[in-house]
């Protein structure tokens, strides 16, 4: 039986870059599980699986479909509980709704005003059309007032990721000395960021940026291949 | 054999506020242990356990002497394996580093803004001298610079409190179905603004205002008692 994932991409299949799909390719692989990755431009996410989801990650397991990056997480432990643990207990479970809140709230927030141009370039013109305007009414600014606050965006990068940084002064993951779901999610941002851009706009010997490039060299450099 | 608690007080040692000895308070009564909090003013710190630390909190337990309240929580959770779980597993302990460095460094440096001169103004005369003084080294600012800031440190706050919100829309407590470290850590910051301004400047109905309602009424409302 085969697992699908179905990711996103560009007009360049070859590079899925949304964070939320980055924290399930680790999952899978945390899982040791093969898996069938199936990226998706955006206009494109309606028509599979019935329009099951509006959005991606979905997660295709037989007969199971699951949507949403934690919940596809919270799965994954459940019906392979004997493949190593992506929370390591029920504490881990609970502080890893604190570690997306904290990645979605603080660094995201910083990063999308990085990346978005990126991003819409990146893309195919029917694709850039739905991502301009939907983006543009989510965040009520237009691309080019958000194209202004680039190079702020990228001065508040190293402050944004401070948490990170002092839990890394203590351990070499957020899950300690393994990688956990916590450090998919906080991967799976800096993974978007640089796949869209390039870089991840640290300096090489930020403990953060030496965290980074452990994630990528996970399973065989399987993340750093996409670039 | 008695566990002491060494903690932090102004002028008025019914009036204990320091975060980082809140968290060990709750962590103590947590594990259902019962202990003697002895409050200092800054500059007794020195003076005791024949000045063993700088700073509190410290936890005599017989022969064991602790500092630094993540340490004191590690402690606790070894010493006392039999008592309820203060992180809920492996995961739990390595992602409550994430929880601390979300609480020192995205939290704490909003609620500094707005609570500093209440601080001083708790002092006993010597240890406002040396208070100030202290923290003008640390900031890099006059009192006089923090305190103008202190509007927009209150109108900052409920967006830094956003990555906790976030996890309280899926669970009570950042610790899930009941209160762990995590929910400690966060609530010594708040617990901190309380006592020193008499409000966590927040909306009633905010979800952070109702889970720390919560957390003061555990444990019979031990918290709730010191204002």
């Amino acid at each position: 039986m085969t697992i699908t994932l179905y990711s996103l991409c560009g007009a360049d299949a070859a590079r899925p870059f949304s964070p939320h799909c980055w924290k399930v390719v680790m999952a899978l692989r945390h899982k040791g599980l093969s898996f069938e990755e199936r990226p998706l431009a955006f206009t494109v996410i309606p028509t599979v699986e019935n329009g099951a989801s509006k959005t991606v990650p979905v997660l295709r397991d037989g007969q199971e479909l699951i949507s949403d990056s934690f919940r596809i997480a919270q799965y994954l432990e459940e019906a392979y509980p004997d493949a190593p643990s992506l929370f390591g207990g029920r504490g881990g479970v609970a502080a890893a709704r604190l570690v997306e809140g904290y990645s979605l709230h603080v660094v995201h927030s910083v990063i999308t005003r990085i990346l978005l141009i990126d991003i819409h370039d990146m893309l195919a013109p029917a694709d850039q059309a739905y991502f301009r305007k939907s983006r543009e009414e989510r965040l009520g600014k237009s691309f080019e007032e958000m194209a202004a606050g680039r190079d702020a965006a990228i001065a508040a990068l190293p402050a944004a990721l401070q948490p990170l940084r002092h839990t890394l002064a203590f351990q070499s993951y957020v899950g300690g000395t393994t990688p956990l779901f916590g450090d998919y999610i906080l991967f799976g941002a800096l993974q978007w960021l640089r796949v869209t851009t390039g870089s991840i706009h640290l300096p090489g010997d930020d403990p953060v940026s030496l965290w980074f490039d452990r994630c990528l060299g996970l399973y065989d450099g399987a993340a750093r291949a996409v670039a």
